[in-house]
């Protein structure tokens, strides 16, 4: 059955482009696990709109990446129940009539709560949760003061009263909401303010007893948060600190492993078939670093919500994670100038073979060095092992300058004795033996440069181990 | 008064870690434009608790960071203005009789439909609204078919089947918002159709006229929708497409700008008085092109649903900028590598005076072709003058081929005869003159990668000039 399943779902859209031209038939190719595949064209599915068959293989496909994502990410799929779950607590309010009269009938405050407020994380759950309600009930109290004094100044002057503080507190929140250390914390609360602030204030003018429906909409809002949290947190919890801590030791081993096999790709003299044979998910893997960084700052946003647990306390150095961010940024920075040297790379043999040891041995040190970081970053305790190998990588530092000298001695006559070696025609046989020097150089630069910012990392490690010791 | 008003609100609080320890008093000191500054300690403001004075002074700074944030984006103003106008439009739903009863009394949809949907751009409002009113669509006529079918089993097995489909429904829509290609266009329609649906299909418990009841709704999000469109379109419109368009444009300069700047930096004698001169803004300009792509995504995303406009028409190849700015962001890379040669310059004044002539003229060369082609998105037409820049980028880099060449010739005999001018030690002795060196090559061969990132640009803009030509 699961075959099978799995085998439709594998089915492609093959030549896509012909859907618009209406006059050609359309093709599907249908492949099985086996190997094997199936060809469709459009006169297998005779008397049916095109457009329809073409949504249904549309919906077939997002299915199929459903389930590859399901596969890969199971806790999105508890996720996924756990709302369920709390949708139906609280739609619960509808069914027991206690619970439905005291909610005044409003119970749908509550429902529109949880389906906002529930979010993956429990921090961003407590955080939605806190602003609704901090949020509803200074808008609420404000809304009933304002709508107490409209009242005062007659029938005639209500709606132009309420009208204008609608204008001058809608404007004035949206404006907040702009502000970056607002918009940081509280978005959410700035736009539910804004709503509660207009249905109470205005509502006056048409519901009998507004204090009570304030109080409705608090108590529905209340309940809602309730359940979010109480779900989020005791029904298998997935917490922000948690994501953000394995988030950077995850960053922190992609760059040592795309470090690793940019140096080891440039320096094989088969460098085309290592690219392919070294796994090319390592080799992009500094690439998802760079796109991190607003996935940090949320998760380090929501990570401060939330109470201690694990091996955080609650007051967990969160804020000096995004110190750590920018500083593995500007690592993968330093990859990525190095991809472009990689991705053309024209040293000749006997230059990279002279170099190999010294740039592998810095770059399999300097990576160490990260992997030992990855180490105290997970136990929050000083590792023996780093001073040693800040040591080595000192060492390996003062080779590759050594090898670089003398290289620069050897470099003129190198050039003239090898030149022959590529003679490809006239111009080449100037330019390209020195344009493998520079590319060894600045090879051994950008290494050079990588191990100031590996330095940069382990100083604010030790920082962050210190905080982290030092709240327990 | 202004100035009052300003003076007012550049009242700082000093010692902030004062607030902490209860025992000592508070300072603040309250500075006048005119140099004038005042300081208040605790005892100003006696029988005042510590926090309330502390909120005010918070409250205050606050202001000052809004003031200051009005004045440089006056656009984010009129936005204000214009949700509060949208609010005061909807909310008249409540105080004319007929409407109120059209919408049966549900007003307070469509005010949560301004509020949720009013977005700054009209891209994003568009996208917003179709979401809204697309789900809540579908939601309600789902919600309506499985009240009805549950209605058939009887009273007792009616909640049964009400929960199991919210369960199931709520669960698959939420496990759909975290697909990309679902999360990226469809976000917020998941969310509404989870409400719409458990509203609609549990509501039937107690609503008597289900289908008027899901009809109400339908109608006032639509009123809602209606009036934020036309607001949004009709009132001062801020388009995402322009606002993409500009950030590329002010991206590609702010880079064009940090390559010179590095460059000059690095070249001159007085680097650090330099450093100082060359304003640091745009020094670090690049830093703000590394962090761009998450605005960029969403505002080629919104783009995409803005109909023409200006210089755009509906079919404008929004999605090749986000190709553009993914260039944009790798010579940004670069020019980070390059920020971390510059901050560590050791090259002696001899070398760089050799080296500057061609380096100054790539790099200016390299820059003005960024110019150029903030001139070709600017226009849509291809430049003339392209290629003639690009001519002159390619001679320039054949100018520091050359200038390394010549160095590899003279650096042994360079090394021996300057030694003695940086004889600050034996070990530097040794290594000096040829970081120095490795620092120039490193430099030259960064430049020439930027070369070559410049015209993978060129070919970008080309097709996305080319493309926007044939779409008019």
């Amino acid at each position: 059955m699961y075959k099978y399943t799995y085998t439709y779902l594998r089915i492609y859209i093959l030549h896509r482009s012909n859907m618009a031209k209406e006059s050609e038939p359309w093709e599907w190719r249908m492949s099985f696990p086996d190997g094997m595949s199936m060809l469709f064209i459009s006169e297998c599915i005779p008397h049916t709109p095109g457009f329809i068959v073409g949504l249904l293989f549309k919906s077939l496909e997002l299915m199929q990446s459903g389930w590859r994502y399901g596969t890969s990410e199971p806790r999105k799929i508890i996720h996924c129940f756990k709302v369920g779950m709390a949708m139906c607590l609280v739609s619960l309010l509808y069914y027991v009539n206690p619970l439905y009269e005291g909610v005044g009938g409003n119970a749908m405050w509550a429902v529109l709560t949880v389906v906002v407020a529930f979010e993956y994380t429990v921090g961003a759950t407590i955080c939605k949760c806190v602003n609704r309600t901090t949020a509803t009930f200074i808008a609420g109290a404000l809304g009933v003061g304002v709508h107490w004094v409209a009242t005062r100044f007659g029938k005639a002057w209500e709606p132009i009263i309420l009208q204008g503080s609608v204008f001058v507190f809608a404007s004035s929140a949206t404006f907040l909401r702009f502000l970056p250390s607002v918009k940081k914390h509280f978005d959410h609360g700035a736009l539910i303010f804004i709503f509660t602030f207009i249905l109470i204030s205005v509502s006056g003018y048409r519901v009998p007893d507004l204090f009570d429906f304030a109080q409705h909409r608090l108590s529905n809002v209340a309940i809602g948060t309730s359940i979010c949290v109480v779900t989020s947190i005791f029904c298998c919890p997935v917490w922000a600190g948690n994501e953000l801590h394995s988030l950077i030791l995850n960053n922190m081993e992609k760059l040592a492993d795309s470090l690793d096999a940019y140096v080891a790709v440039y320096l094989r003299d088969d460098a085309d078939d290592m690219k392919k044979e070294a796994s090319k998910e390592k080799l992009v893997g500094y690439r998802s670093v760079l796109d991190s960084m607003s996935t940090e700052e949320s998760l380090v946003n929501y990570a401060r919500w939330e109470p201690a647990h694990g091996g955080f306390s609650f007051k967990h150095p969160w804020k000096d994670y995004l110190e750590l961010g920018t500083l593995l940024r500007s690592y993968a920075n330093c990859i990525d100038a190095l991809s472009g040297i990689v991705s053309d790379t024209k040293a000749p043999a006997f230059l990279k073979m002279q170099f190999s040891t010294v740039c592998l041995k810095l770059s399999l040190n300097s990576s160490a060095v990260l992997r030992e970081l990855v180490v105290v970053v997970r136990t929050s305790a000083e590792s023996p092992k780093i001073g040693l190998r800040l040591n080595e990588m000192c060492v390996a530092v003062q080779e590759l300058h050594n090898a670089l000298k003398a290289l620069s001695n050897q470099n003129t006559v190198a050039t003239e004795t090898k030149a022959e070696e590529f003679s490809e025609g006239k111009g080449e046989l100037n330019v390209l033996p020195f344009v493998a020097i520079v590319q060894l150089v600045t090879l051994s630069s950008l290494l050079i440069e990588i191990v100031a910012r590996t330095e940069k990392l382990v100083k604010a490690v030790n920082i962050l181990a210190h905080k982290v010791t030092s709240s327990e």
